[in-house]
């Protein structure tokens, strides 16, 4: 895979100056940990913030050492990589009376902080938001936590599958209830987290914009439950408004609530995606007599899973591309079930431009730097995909805390342009 | 479902004045469709900015009568409502030069535009970030498409399944490939678009920080694809440095590349998710002998699916309830599998006070309110959840466009306060 260059655009174009992006200027103090928060941070960066990591000593943030166990690169795991990438890092012992004193003079200097400690940590450290205000009125503190900090499970684990799983996404992905007997199928990936850093990193800017107004910071908080919860709000809606129970649905609807076709097939040779299509049309290019007479759209919702068993008995006929070419020419909205190994070696992918190599500097002089592969934001700022050359930093790669200042003076080791 | 009231919060207290609100006195124009950038402004409302609706006459954007097809409030469909909220509505003709001018002359005093037209339809109508610039340079201009404006899939139909099913999302979910004979499972709710929603408003956040300093906007974009891959950031990162395709999974695993136990398990009466736990301590609760004799963490990976069925077999015993007082005592990292009316019905979802009751004026005078229960951001600011009494506007509630100074001069149907 040939990684877009960092600092260039996808036509090679430089990078405007760092001055340009929208949050030059902006300091933030990234004391969170593992995914949620430090995503947000990494979104602040992208923007163009300086993100300094608050890391505690010898093991750092527990991000570092966890998650995809076993897939490391120079000491830290794949996943701090991806999460950290060009911040920065101290080091300090918030037991230590000094070290905090020197965290909170770091907070008189920084527009943003965001933490994401179960809830009363940062309030027996006396680095919650109340105190820190008095510090500095224009401070932004973002929370995150598993469930908000009141109710029943506010305690709870704040964890991406088990927020999933009391969110119900899992019964929703696949149409069903308890009960019903499939299988409920959770999100393979971190996406409590990853909506919840969305929220915090949106929060933020919203906040900044305020702080610029008036002069004001102020306090942001969301939750991973939330962020699943806001993600559901259509179906949340039509529940809240008398809307039935979805209703359990086969093999291939891909919704709860949407007629047929709108799901994936099987073909001879992969799958396919169909999304909102006229069943009668279909059924003319599919060449299937049923299909073809079925005008009435109450049908297409009554009789969805019969009309999805006779799309997939003459889809399984032949191969996705032939598929494709039929239902294209007839601008039936479609697509093919891709895995990830496809998608790397679609050029679609390498057009998006959303990959990039990051370096790390070697740790003594001459030695070579540390390369990583990774992906870029998903925001393009003034036609440009943000890049920043830096990996994540290595723990304390910026010295102790007690040296916040000289830090503050300047970013020397950055100062070099790319490494 | 007693939802909460808006201007309150969940203790009751009043709300702080709309000037407090992060983006008080911004004014944005949503010229978009259906559900990114419609949602993407929704989140932009809930931070205080004054959302406008530019629609065209008679039918209004495409969302007040598509999608969850036959779930209705007063002539628009409930997911119309979901995303509009506190939005207002003024119609105007786009191919109509005098109405062109009139939206021209909106664009002068907006902070912000968001669109979702396929590319080149905003070019032909001079409505194009290069063009608008022209007219105010402090504009933010957000723009949303299916698969960026380059590359082999620009063109295709920006559809949120046909986005995931590109995305190798669905192969994800079931920690499969394609011809490994799972099925595929997407999302069954708007991912890729509500991911898209939060990176604009994120991204038009930042840039107004950026015109605060600089009075100068800019032009911010994303996509539909970019969204779902930034969720895989994780995933791509380790698979662009070499790591391995993730293995298939067995029927329990939810995560490719986490050791068991990750995953959800049937019990007797239902479903339990369990995170990241020793195996060993699991099976010394569960009284599974093998398991308990498993403090190898390396076998928790090579031995995922024999140490899952071993999980499996020994959780269907029992019920839910009482697994999850055997693992709470032990701290083990669980959660029940609920489904939307188990997870309605429970205590924790009243007390995050996510939902809300908005109002739309009837349409004669003396003609009752319209009541849509539907849900609120999911950002507290300053400890409190922005509410807003104002359900999405009916179509050109505000007027036509032409009358669009007179709509500025000030927002005499709202400033009465609550409907």
């Amino acid at each position: 895979m040939a990684a877009e260059q960092p600092g260039t655009t996808s036509d090679g174009a430089a990078v405007g100056a760092p001055d340009d992006l929208p949050l030059a200027g902006v300091l933030v103090l990234d004391l969170s940990q593992f995914l949620a928060g430090p995503v947000a941070a990494l979104r602040l960066a992208d923007m163009g913030a300086r993100v300094i990591k608050v890391e505690r000593p010898r093991t750092g943030e527990i991000g570092r050492t966890l998650a995809f166990a076993g897939r490391w690169r120079d000491g830290d795991t794949l996943s701090f990589h991806a999460m950290n990438r060009g911040k920065e890092s101290v080091v300090a012992d918030l037991k230590d009376p000094e070290d905090l004193a020197a965290v909170r003079a770091l907070v008189e200097r920084a527009d943003v902080v965001v933490q994401n400690f179960r809830p009363g940590v940062m309030e027996r450290l006396g680095l919650d938001f109340a105190t820190l205000r008095e510090l500095n009125p224009r401070l932004v503190y973002a929370s995150a936590s598993g469930y908000g900090a009141e109710g029943p499970w506010a305690s709870r684990p704040g964890q991406d599958l088990l927020a999933q799983s009391v969110s119900a996404l899992p019964w929703v992905n696949v149409g069903g209830v308890s009960g019903s007997g499939e299988r409920p199928v959770p999100v393979g990936l971190a996406l409590a987290d990853h909506l919840l850093s969305c929220h915090l990193a949106q929060g933020v800017c919203a906040m900044l914009v305020r702080a610029a107004r008036t002069g004001v910071g102020g306090l942001v908080e969301s939750s991973l439950l939330e962020g699943v919860l806001d993600l559901g709000s259509e179906l949340l809606t039509a529940r809240l408004n008398g809307g039935p129970v979805p209703p359990s649905v086969g093999p291939h609807s891909a919704h709860g609530w949407l007629p047929a076709p709108y799901g994936t097939y099987p073909t001879a040779d992969g799958h396919l995606s169909i999304a909102m299509a006229p069943v009668d049309l279909l059924g003319r290019l599919l060449d299937e007599p049923v299909l073809a007479g079925l005008t009435d759209p109450d049908e297409w919702w009554s009789r969805r899973a019969e009309v999805e068993k006779r799309i997939a008995d003459v889809l399984a006929t032949a191969g996705t591309d032939h598929w494709l070419t039929v239902l294209d020419a007839a601008d039936v909205w479609c697509a093919p079930l891709l895995d990830l190994e496809q998608l790397l070696a679609h050029d679609a992918f390498a057009a998006l431009g959303m990959t990039q190599e990051v370096r790390r500097p070697g740790r003594e002089p001459g030695e070579p730097d540390v390369a990583v592969a990774t992906v870029r934001s998903p925001l393009r700022v003034d036609g440009v995909r943000p890049g920043d050359p830096w990996a994540a930093p290595r723990l304390g790669e910026q010295g102790h805390v007690r040296d916040a200042a000289a830090l503050l003076a300047g970013r020397p080791d950055r100062a070099a342009g790319s490494p």
